[in-house]
């Protein structure tokens, strides 16, 4: 079985947010798998998704401190700066965490280890609502 | 065809381990399938998976020493650091990384490249046992 | 449906490369799926695929200028430098970026964002010709 949806989500600040149930909540066809796999892939490239923590929001708070110092916006070399000095840090960080994720599907839930979050990472300092293409295939 | 398994890796020493044939020796079927794919997905949030070179362990000692240097334990803007100063450098180093990996299997084998190995990134001082659900499918 | 083809990329230059075009001219049977996968396995260890920008060809310059710096070549306790300089750093390069991508499709076409196109990375000084397996599974 293949299903397909476009997910959107609501506009958020510039950091790390917890977006699992807002995948779960949109795929009413999960329920139906017994083993699969769901793929979700990010439809802009100065955002991330990653699998993190979802219980203290302070690991969130930490990654976040961390990439601003590891990417930051003033950077000398950098010619892709007409956008704004958040632009291209956001660039370079949806690459370093990745803008599309693979998860096992085992009866009916995400497969998930039970400290395991779907995180989307905000890279922009407005960034806007953005679209997930989430695919399900399974049996 | 689909079948998904978990498998349980015994504990290792922090730094990065091959585990390629943890993963193959692990799957049976693995040999039933012409064209398809492996998904492998770690259950932790501490830990990682990567594909890189399968021969020289050179490559995995300074995988991780570079690793240990890019996200040290005691910055001071952490505010996770109740499980230690291991703990929050690992969140990192597992988004970095990821914690999952799709494997192309061609002719009943992983369809790596002759250097390509499966490798366990295991960022905690002591992170004992660690859980991946295997997924294949094909035809 | 599941289709898979080796694709030969010639040789480019240290720095990161648009390879949309090279990969769906290679994958006739796209036209074929209406909803489905796309998984793509570099078959390498020094070199990278990830998703970004597809427009202004000063985000991949500004992506390879910041890599550099954060991997230099010449860290004192690298110990795999038999192969040159630029080898240790490719490797680390390779698995912060990732060598595997998965890409949604639908109605014949990649589902990309309006930005997004493929990148390779390729972080040796002369990487030579790079192969991926392209895996299609769709109905």
């Amino acid at each position: 079985m293949w299903d397909q949806h476009e997910i959107r989500l609501t506009p958020r600040e510039r950091g790390f947010h917890l977006i699992t149930d807002d995948i779960v909540d949109a795929l009413p066809r999960l329920d139906d798998i017994t083993t699969g796999l769901l793929h979700l892939q990010l439809q802009h490239t100065s955002a991330s998704l990653t699998l993190n923590e979802n219980a203290d929001p302070d690991v969130r708070h930490d990654m976040e401190a961390y990439l601003r110092r590891l990417v930051p916006g003033d950077l000398p070399y950098f010619r892709h700066t007409l956008e704004g000095p958040d632009d291209m840090p956001a660039h370079i960080q949806a690459s370093l965490l990745g803008t599309q994720l693979t998860l096992a599907v085992r009866n009916g839930r995400l497969a998930m280890g039970t400290w395991q979050g779907i995180w989307l990472g905000e890279h922009r300092d407005h960034g806007g609502q953005r679209r997930i293409i989430a695919t399900l295939n399974g049996e």
